[in-house]
Protein backbone atom coordinates (compact mmCIF):
# COMPACT_ATOMS: atom_id res chain seq x y z
CA UNK A 1 0.00 0.00 0.00
CA UNK A 2 1.21 3.07 -1.21
CA UNK A 3 1.96 5.87 1.93
CA UNK A 4 -0.35 8.79 2.44
CA UNK A 5 1.59 12.00 0.63
CA UNK A 6 1.95 15.35 3.14
CA UNK A 7 2.86 18.81 2.47
CA UNK A 8 4.32 20.80 4.87
CA UNK A 9 4.18 24.90 4.90
CA UNK A 10 5.72 27.33 6.81
CA UNK A 11 3.50 30.65 6.65
CA UNK A 12 6.35 33.29 8.12
CA UNK A 13 4.69 35.88 5.99
CA UNK A 14 2.02 37.77 6.89
CA UNK A 15 0.85 39.37 3.53
CA UNK A 16 -2.33 39.22 1.59
CA UNK A 17 -0.83 37.46 -1.46
CA UNK A 18 1.40 35.00 -0.29
CA UNK A 19 -0.80 33.54 2.06
CA UNK A 20 -3.16 33.38 -0.94
CA UNK A 21 -0.72 31.43 -2.56
CA UNK A 22 0.26 29.27 1.09
CA UNK A 23 -3.78 28.16 1.35
CA UNK A 24 -3.84 27.29 -2.66
CA UNK A 25 -1.32 24.99 -2.34
CA UNK A 26 -2.30 23.45 0.96
CA UNK A 27 -5.65 23.33 -0.67
CA UNK A 28 -4.62 21.62 -3.95
CA UNK A 29 -2.48 19.16 -1.81
CA UNK A 30 -5.62 18.05 0.37
CA UNK A 31 -7.67 17.20 -3.10
CA UNK A 32 -4.71 15.42 -4.32
CA UNK A 33 -5.16 13.25 -0.50
CA UNK A 34 -1.91 14.91 0.82
CA UNK A 35 -1.89 14.76 4.43
CA UNK A 36 -1.60 18.89 4.59
CA UNK A 37 -0.38 21.16 7.70
CA UNK A 38 0.57 25.34 7.45
CA UNK A 39 2.58 26.15 10.53
CA UNK A 40 2.22 30.05 10.62
CA UNK A 41 4.94 31.36 12.57
CA UNK A 42 5.51 35.37 12.96
CA UNK A 43 3.70 37.63 10.71
CA UNK A 44 1.72 34.52 9.09
CA UNK A 45 0.29 34.77 12.66
CA UNK A 46 -1.98 37.51 11.80
CA UNK A 47 -3.70 35.60 9.28
CA UNK A 48 -5.30 33.67 12.30
CA UNK A 49 -6.22 36.57 14.05
CA UNK A 50 -9.89 37.18 14.85
CA UNK A 51 -10.96 40.38 13.25
CA UNK A 52 -12.72 41.49 16.64
CA UNK A 53 -11.07 43.97 18.59
CA UNK A 54 -10.48 42.50 22.20
CA UNK A 55 -9.18 44.17 25.65
CA UNK A 56 -6.62 41.08 26.90
CA UNK A 57 -4.26 41.48 29.98
CA UNK A 58 -1.24 42.38 28.33
CA UNK A 59 2.53 44.13 28.77
CA UNK A 60 2.88 47.46 26.92
CA UNK A 61 4.79 45.98 24.18
CA UNK A 62 2.87 43.60 23.50
CA UNK A 63 -0.34 45.76 23.30
CA UNK A 64 1.45 47.74 20.34
CA UNK A 65 2.51 44.90 18.70
CA UNK A 66 -1.17 43.65 18.89
CA UNK A 67 -2.21 47.17 17.66
CA UNK A 68 -0.27 48.01 14.86
CA UNK A 69 -0.45 44.36 13.22
CA UNK A 70 -3.61 43.50 11.00
CA UNK A 71 -6.27 41.90 12.68
CA UNK A 72 -7.33 38.46 10.58
CA UNK A 73 -6.75 37.44 6.81
CA UNK A 74 -8.49 40.22 5.20
CA UNK A 75 -6.47 43.17 6.53
CA UNK A 76 -3.62 41.94 5.69
CA UNK A 77 -1.27 44.05 3.04
CA UNK A 78 0.52 42.96 -0.11
CA UNK A 79 4.11 42.02 -0.76
CA UNK A 80 4.31 43.82 -3.88
CA UNK A 81 2.36 47.30 -5.08
CA UNK A 82 0.42 47.57 -1.67
CA UNK A 83 0.59 51.39 -2.27
CA UNK A 84 -0.86 51.97 1.73
CA UNK A 85 -3.36 49.45 1.39
CA UNK A 86 -4.88 50.16 -2.50
CA UNK A 87 -3.14 47.50 -3.34
CA UNK A 88 -5.37 44.58 -1.63
CA UNK A 89 -8.33 46.19 -2.52
CA UNK A 90 -7.37 46.24 -6.51
CA UNK A 91 -6.31 42.69 -6.19
CA UNK A 92 -9.72 41.49 -4.64
CA UNK A 93 -11.69 43.50 -6.89
CA UNK A 94 -10.06 41.68 -9.66
CA UNK A 95 -10.13 38.49 -7.66
CA UNK A 96 -13.92 38.35 -7.79
CA UNK A 97 -13.80 39.40 -10.96
CA UNK A 98 -12.58 36.45 -12.07
CA UNK A 99 -14.33 34.53 -9.22
CA UNK A 100 -11.14 33.11 -7.39
CA UNK A 101 -11.54 32.92 -3.60
CA UNK A 102 -10.90 35.66 -1.08
CA UNK A 103 -8.26 34.27 1.59
CA UNK A 104 -11.05 33.97 4.18
CA UNK A 105 -13.01 31.50 1.66
CA UNK A 106 -9.46 29.23 1.29
CA UNK A 107 -8.94 29.22 4.86
CA UNK A 108 -12.56 27.91 5.04
CA UNK A 109 -11.76 25.77 2.48
CA UNK A 110 -8.30 24.39 4.17
CA UNK A 111 -10.68 23.84 7.37
CA UNK A 112 -13.55 21.93 5.68
CA UNK A 113 -10.58 19.68 4.08
CA UNK A 114 -8.95 18.86 7.12
CA UNK A 115 -6.00 20.74 7.11
CA UNK A 116 -4.28 21.13 10.26
CA UNK A 117 -3.68 25.02 11.07
CA UNK A 118 -0.92 24.91 13.73
CA UNK A 119 0.00 28.34 15.44
CA UNK A 120 3.27 28.63 16.53
CA UNK A 121 3.31 29.28 20.83
CA UNK A 122 6.83 30.36 21.03
CA UNK A 123 6.00 33.80 18.26
CA UNK A 124 2.53 33.84 19.57
CA UNK A 125 5.02 34.53 23.09
CA UNK A 126 6.98 36.96 21.22
CA UNK A 127 4.25 39.19 18.82
CA UNK A 128 2.04 38.90 22.55
CA UNK A 129 -0.70 37.04 20.91
CA UNK A 130 -3.26 34.98 22.90
CA UNK A 131 -5.63 31.61 21.94
CA UNK A 132 -8.39 33.99 22.64
CA UNK A 133 -7.46 36.90 20.08
CA UNK A 134 -6.83 33.60 17.30
CA UNK A 135 -9.85 31.84 15.28
CA UNK A 136 -11.17 28.42 16.68
CA UNK A 137 -10.21 24.65 15.13
CA UNK A 138 -6.85 25.73 15.30
CA UNK A 139 -3.73 23.95 16.91
CA UNK A 140 -0.97 25.29 19.06
CA UNK A 141 2.66 23.89 18.76
CA UNK A 142 6.37 24.66 18.16
CA UNK A 143 9.23 23.99 15.79
CA UNK A 144 9.56 19.91 17.22
CA UNK A 145 5.84 19.58 15.81
CA UNK A 146 6.86 21.33 12.61
CA UNK A 147 9.93 19.32 12.03
CA UNK A 148 8.20 15.79 12.99
CA UNK A 149 5.49 16.26 10.24
CA UNK A 150 8.02 17.79 7.95
CA UNK A 151 10.96 14.89 7.76
CA UNK A 152 8.89 12.77 6.16
CA UNK A 153 7.31 15.18 4.15
CA UNK A 154 7.00 15.65 0.70
CA UNK A 155 6.56 19.29 -0.40
CA UNK A 156 8.19 21.10 2.07
CA UNK A 157 7.66 25.50 2.03
CA UNK A 158 9.03 28.07 3.41
CA UNK A 159 6.42 31.51 2.55
CA UNK B 1 18.46 1.76 -12.57
CA UNK B 2 18.54 4.96 -10.29
CA UNK B 3 15.45 7.69 -10.64
CA UNK B 4 15.81 10.94 -12.04
CA UNK B 5 16.07 13.53 -9.15
CA UNK B 6 13.85 16.18 -9.73
CA UNK B 7 13.56 20.10 -8.69
CA UNK B 8 10.91 22.37 -8.27
CA UNK B 9 10.84 25.78 -7.66
CA UNK B 10 7.87 28.37 -7.24
CA UNK B 11 9.14 31.48 -8.28
CA UNK B 12 6.20 34.21 -6.28
CA UNK B 13 8.95 36.43 -6.27
CA UNK B 14 9.46 39.40 -8.70
CA UNK B 15 12.53 40.70 -7.57
CA UNK B 16 15.69 40.61 -9.69
CA UNK B 17 18.10 38.91 -6.89
CA UNK B 18 15.50 36.58 -6.11
CA UNK B 19 15.09 35.22 -9.38
CA UNK B 20 18.57 35.17 -10.17
CA UNK B 21 18.81 32.94 -7.15
CA UNK B 22 16.15 30.92 -8.66
CA UNK B 23 17.51 30.50 -11.76
CA UNK B 24 20.96 29.71 -10.45
CA UNK B 25 19.74 26.72 -8.22
CA UNK B 26 17.82 25.61 -11.25
CA UNK B 27 21.03 26.01 -13.77
CA UNK B 28 22.90 24.47 -11.40
CA UNK B 29 20.26 21.42 -10.95
CA UNK B 30 19.53 20.66 -14.68
CA UNK B 31 23.96 20.64 -15.13
CA UNK B 32 23.22 17.59 -11.79
CA UNK B 33 20.67 15.81 -14.39
CA UNK B 34 17.80 16.76 -12.40
CA UNK B 35 14.15 17.19 -13.86
CA UNK B 36 13.78 21.24 -13.09
CA UNK B 37 10.66 23.47 -13.28
CA UNK B 38 10.33 26.73 -12.50
CA UNK B 39 6.74 27.69 -12.05
CA UNK B 40 6.03 31.43 -11.95
CA UNK B 41 3.01 32.58 -10.36
CA UNK B 42 1.74 36.41 -8.58
CA UNK B 43 4.71 38.91 -9.35
CA UNK B 44 7.68 36.09 -10.64
CA UNK B 45 4.99 36.11 -13.67
CA UNK B 46 6.84 39.38 -14.83
CA UNK B 47 10.47 37.83 -15.08
CA UNK B 48 8.56 35.84 -18.07
CA UNK B 49 7.33 39.36 -19.18
CA UNK B 50 8.20 40.47 -22.79
CA UNK B 51 9.93 43.86 -22.43
CA UNK B 52 7.95 45.36 -25.62
CA UNK B 53 4.62 47.31 -24.72
CA UNK B 54 1.60 45.86 -25.87
CA UNK B 55 -2.04 46.96 -27.02
CA UNK B 56 -4.10 44.06 -25.88
CA UNK B 57 -7.75 43.56 -24.98
CA UNK B 58 -8.21 44.30 -21.20
CA UNK B 59 -10.17 45.55 -18.33
CA UNK B 60 -9.48 48.74 -16.62
CA UNK B 61 -7.74 47.34 -13.79
CA UNK B 62 -5.41 44.78 -15.50
CA UNK B 63 -4.24 47.77 -17.42
CA UNK B 64 -3.11 49.42 -14.99
CA UNK B 65 -1.26 46.50 -13.60
CA UNK B 66 -0.04 45.66 -16.88
CA UNK B 67 1.49 49.50 -16.55
CA UNK B 68 2.86 49.37 -13.01
CA UNK B 69 4.28 45.86 -13.46
CA UNK B 70 8.33 45.61 -14.86
CA UNK B 71 7.99 44.20 -18.17
CA UNK B 72 10.34 41.03 -18.13
CA UNK B 73 13.85 39.99 -16.29
CA UNK B 74 16.00 43.28 -16.51
CA UNK B 75 13.00 45.37 -15.30
CA UNK B 76 12.52 43.51 -12.43
CA UNK B 77 13.42 45.90 -8.99
CA UNK B 78 15.96 44.72 -5.95
CA UNK B 79 14.47 42.88 -2.50
CA UNK B 80 16.60 44.78 -0.43
CA UNK B 81 18.84 48.33 -1.25
CA UNK B 82 16.55 48.91 -4.09
CA UNK B 83 17.17 52.39 -3.88
CA UNK B 84 14.75 53.62 -6.40
CA UNK B 85 16.16 51.31 -9.21
CA UNK B 86 19.91 52.44 -8.59
CA UNK B 87 20.19 49.04 -6.72
CA UNK B 88 19.60 46.69 -9.64
CA UNK B 89 22.01 48.94 -12.21
CA UNK B 90 24.99 48.66 -9.04
CA UNK B 91 24.51 44.85 -8.82
CA UNK B 92 24.65 44.65 -12.62
CA UNK B 93 27.57 46.58 -12.96
CA UNK B 94 29.52 43.93 -10.45
CA UNK B 95 27.89 41.33 -12.11
CA UNK B 96 29.72 42.41 -15.28
CA UNK B 97 32.73 43.07 -13.63
CA UNK B 98 33.07 39.64 -11.58
CA UNK B 99 31.80 38.20 -15.15
CA UNK B 100 28.54 36.50 -13.24
CA UNK B 101 25.33 36.27 -15.76
CA UNK B 102 22.59 38.64 -15.88
CA UNK B 103 19.09 36.83 -15.04
CA UNK B 104 17.99 37.39 -19.06
CA UNK B 105 21.36 35.04 -19.57
CA UNK B 106 20.73 32.48 -16.72
CA UNK B 107 17.31 32.33 -18.39
CA UNK B 108 18.39 31.53 -21.69
CA UNK B 109 20.79 29.02 -20.19
CA UNK B 110 17.42 27.58 -18.34
CA UNK B 111 15.45 27.16 -21.84
CA UNK B 112 18.76 25.46 -23.63
CA UNK B 113 19.19 22.77 -20.61
CA UNK B 114 15.74 21.90 -21.22
CA UNK B 115 14.41 23.57 -17.71
CA UNK B 116 10.16 23.45 -17.99
CA UNK B 117 9.20 27.25 -17.79
CA UNK B 118 5.32 27.37 -16.21
CA UNK B 119 3.22 30.29 -16.04
CA UNK B 120 0.32 29.93 -13.49
CA UNK B 121 -2.72 30.46 -15.27
CA UNK B 122 -4.61 31.11 -12.50
CA UNK B 123 -2.34 34.22 -11.31
CA UNK B 124 -2.34 35.68 -15.13
CA UNK B 125 -6.06 36.28 -14.29
CA UNK B 126 -5.89 37.99 -11.69
CA UNK B 127 -2.95 40.03 -12.79
CA UNK B 128 -4.17 40.46 -15.90
CA UNK B 129 -1.44 39.09 -18.31
CA UNK B 130 -2.42 37.42 -21.41
CA UNK B 131 0.41 34.48 -22.89
CA UNK B 132 0.93 37.08 -25.81
CA UNK B 133 3.08 39.04 -23.71
CA UNK B 134 4.57 36.24 -22.02
CA UNK B 135 8.05 35.03 -23.79
CA UNK B 136 7.90 32.06 -25.96
CA UNK B 137 9.15 28.34 -24.89
CA UNK B 138 7.02 28.68 -21.90
CA UNK B 139 4.12 26.16 -20.50
CA UNK B 140 0.87 27.26 -18.42
CA UNK B 141 -0.71 25.57 -15.65
CA UNK B 142 -2.01 25.53 -12.04
CA UNK B 143 -1.24 24.04 -9.01
CA UNK B 144 -2.36 21.00 -10.06
CA UNK B 145 0.54 20.73 -12.53
CA UNK B 146 3.15 21.70 -9.73
CA UNK B 147 1.89 19.16 -7.12
CA UNK B 148 1.99 16.41 -9.74
CA UNK B 149 5.88 17.25 -10.38
CA UNK B 150 6.71 18.38 -6.59
CA UNK B 151 5.20 15.37 -5.26
CA UNK B 152 7.76 13.26 -5.61
CA UNK B 153 10.74 16.19 -6.17
CA UNK B 154 14.36 16.03 -4.34
CA UNK B 155 14.19 20.06 -3.87
CA UNK B 156 11.15 21.76 -3.64
CA UNK B 157 11.55 25.56 -2.78
CA UNK B 158 9.09 28.46 -2.17
CA UNK B 159 11.27 31.42 -3.77
CA UNK C 1 19.81 0.71 10.00
CA UNK C 2 18.27 4.20 9.65
CA UNK C 3 19.87 6.35 7.14
CA UNK C 4 20.32 10.08 8.81
CA UNK C 5 17.99 12.85 8.15
CA UNK C 6 19.15 16.13 6.67
CA UNK C 7 17.85 19.55 6.84
CA UNK C 8 19.29 22.27 4.19
CA UNK C 9 18.14 25.87 4.56
CA UNK C 10 19.16 28.62 1.98
CA UNK C 11 19.03 31.66 4.36
CA UNK C 12 18.67 34.00 1.43
CA UNK C 13 17.08 37.13 3.49
CA UNK C 14 19.02 39.78 5.34
CA UNK C 15 16.06 39.85 7.67
CA UNK C 16 16.64 39.56 11.75
CA UNK C 17 13.41 37.51 11.82
CA UNK C 18 13.52 35.18 9.28
CA UNK C 19 17.28 34.40 10.22
CA UNK C 20 15.90 33.92 13.38
CA UNK C 21 13.37 31.56 12.21
CA UNK C 22 15.98 29.99 10.30
CA UNK C 23 18.37 29.34 13.24
CA UNK C 24 15.39 28.08 15.18
CA UNK C 25 14.15 25.57 12.73
CA UNK C 26 18.03 24.71 12.22
CA UNK C 27 18.50 24.10 15.80
CA UNK C 28 15.62 22.35 16.20
CA UNK C 29 16.61 19.77 13.56
CA UNK C 30 20.40 19.14 14.58
CA UNK C 31 18.08 18.45 17.82
CA UNK C 32 16.33 15.99 16.70
CA UNK C 33 19.45 14.51 15.21
CA UNK C 34 19.13 15.51 11.59
CA UNK C 35 22.79 16.77 9.50
CA UNK C 36 21.90 20.42 9.26
CA UNK C 37 23.47 22.83 6.99
CA UNK C 38 22.58 26.78 6.63
CA UNK C 39 23.44 28.05 3.04
CA UNK C 40 24.04 31.54 3.53
CA UNK C 41 23.55 33.46 -0.09
CA UNK C 42 22.93 37.12 -1.02
CA UNK C 43 21.70 39.18 1.81
CA UNK C 44 21.93 35.93 4.12
CA UNK C 45 25.69 36.29 4.12
CA UNK C 46 25.19 40.11 6.43
CA UNK C 47 24.16 37.43 9.35
CA UNK C 48 27.81 36.30 8.78
CA UNK C 49 29.62 39.02 8.85
CA UNK C 50 31.86 40.40 11.90
CA UNK C 51 30.55 42.88 13.79
CA UNK C 52 34.01 45.66 13.90
CA UNK C 53 34.62 47.62 10.58
CA UNK C 54 37.47 46.83 8.20
CA UNK C 55 39.39 48.36 5.66
CA UNK C 56 39.88 45.62 3.10
CA UNK C 57 41.69 46.52 -0.56
CA UNK C 58 38.05 46.69 -2.68
CA UNK C 59 36.66 48.54 -5.56
CA UNK C 60 34.59 51.19 -5.06
CA UNK C 61 31.21 49.43 -5.72
CA UNK C 62 31.79 47.01 -3.34
CA UNK C 63 32.90 49.50 -0.68
CA UNK C 64 29.92 51.09 -1.27
CA UNK C 65 27.86 47.51 -0.55
CA UNK C 66 30.02 46.74 2.60
CA UNK C 67 29.58 50.12 3.97
CA UNK C 68 25.57 49.84 3.46
CA UNK C 69 24.66 46.26 4.69
CA UNK C 70 24.67 45.44 8.48
CA UNK C 71 27.94 43.88 9.88
CA UNK C 72 25.87 41.11 11.49
CA UNK C 73 23.30 39.24 12.99
CA UNK C 74 22.42 41.90 15.60
CA UNK C 75 22.54 44.94 13.19
CA UNK C 76 20.19 43.61 10.72
CA UNK C 77 16.13 44.75 10.36
CA UNK C 78 13.13 43.33 10.33
CA UNK C 79 11.03 41.90 7.23
CA UNK C 80 7.77 43.72 8.58
CA UNK C 81 7.33 46.82 11.06
CA UNK C 82 11.04 47.63 10.84
CA UNK C 83 10.16 51.25 11.94
CA UNK C 84 13.64 52.59 10.77
CA UNK C 85 15.62 50.14 13.00
CA UNK C 86 13.01 50.67 15.93
CA UNK C 87 11.18 47.18 14.84
CA UNK C 88 14.22 45.13 16.09
CA UNK C 89 14.71 47.07 19.52
CA UNK C 90 11.37 46.32 20.79
CA UNK C 91 11.55 42.79 19.25
CA UNK C 92 14.70 42.53 21.18
CA UNK C 93 13.17 43.57 23.90
CA UNK C 94 10.55 41.38 23.85
CA UNK C 95 12.38 38.40 23.52
CA UNK C 96 14.38 38.89 26.45
CA UNK C 97 11.50 39.24 28.44
CA UNK C 98 10.44 35.82 26.95
CA UNK C 99 13.63 34.58 27.40
CA UNK C 100 13.88 34.12 23.66
CA UNK C 101 17.51 33.79 22.68
CA UNK C 102 18.59 36.55 20.30
CA UNK C 103 20.11 35.35 16.56
CA UNK C 104 23.53 35.47 18.00
CA UNK C 105 23.24 32.87 20.69
CA UNK C 106 21.18 31.12 18.35
CA UNK C 107 23.75 31.19 15.88
CA UNK C 108 26.46 30.21 18.52
CA UNK C 109 23.90 27.34 19.17
CA UNK C 110 24.07 25.89 16.03
CA UNK C 111 28.06 25.85 16.08
CA UNK C 112 28.30 24.05 19.32
CA UNK C 113 25.61 21.50 17.88
CA UNK C 114 28.04 21.13 14.26
CA UNK C 115 25.48 22.68 12.42
CA UNK C 116 27.30 23.27 8.89
CA UNK C 117 27.37 26.82 7.77
CA UNK C 118 28.65 27.85 4.24
CA UNK C 119 29.00 31.19 2.80
CA UNK C 120 27.94 31.23 -0.60
CA UNK C 121 31.31 32.03 -2.85
CA UNK C 122 29.43 33.44 -6.13
CA UNK C 123 27.16 36.06 -3.91
CA UNK C 124 30.18 37.02 -1.92
CA UNK C 125 32.23 38.00 -5.04
CA UNK C 126 29.38 39.85 -6.08
CA UNK C 127 28.75 42.12 -2.38
CA UNK C 128 32.63 42.53 -2.25
CA UNK C 129 32.61 40.43 0.83
CA UNK C 130 36.04 38.88 1.74
CA UNK C 131 36.61 36.20 4.00
CA UNK C 132 38.53 38.37 6.57
CA UNK C 133 34.80 39.91 7.31
CA UNK C 134 33.09 36.81 7.55
CA UNK C 135 32.57 35.03 11.06
CA UNK C 136 35.11 31.97 11.98
CA UNK C 137 33.99 28.96 11.50
CA UNK C 138 32.24 28.44 8.52
CA UNK C 139 32.63 27.06 5.13
CA UNK C 140 32.72 28.51 1.47
CA UNK C 141 30.91 26.77 -1.61
CA UNK C 142 28.28 27.10 -4.61
CA UNK C 143 25.33 25.95 -5.70
CA UNK C 144 27.26 22.64 -6.30
CA UNK C 145 27.72 22.12 -2.57
CA UNK C 146 23.95 22.88 -1.88
CA UNK C 147 23.01 20.35 -4.63
CA UNK C 148 24.81 17.26 -3.19
CA UNK C 149 23.12 17.89 0.59
CA UNK C 150 20.03 19.22 -0.53
CA UNK C 151 19.28 16.42 -3.20
CA UNK C 152 19.30 13.79 -0.71
CA UNK C 153 17.55 16.13 2.03
CA UNK C 154 14.25 15.33 4.02
CA UNK C 155 13.47 19.03 4.80
CA UNK C 156 15.04 21.85 2.55
CA UNK C 157 13.58 25.20 2.87
CA UNK C 158 14.60 28.61 1.01
CA UNK C 159 14.13 31.66 3.42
Amino acid sequence: MEQTKSTNIILFSGDYDKAMAAFIIANGAAAYDHDVTIFATFWGLNAFRKDEKMTLPKGKMEKMFGRMMPRGAEKMGLSNMNFGGMGPKMIKKVMKKHQAMPLADLMEMAKEQDIKLVACTMTMDLLGLQKEELIDGIEYGGVAAYLAEAEDGNVNLFI
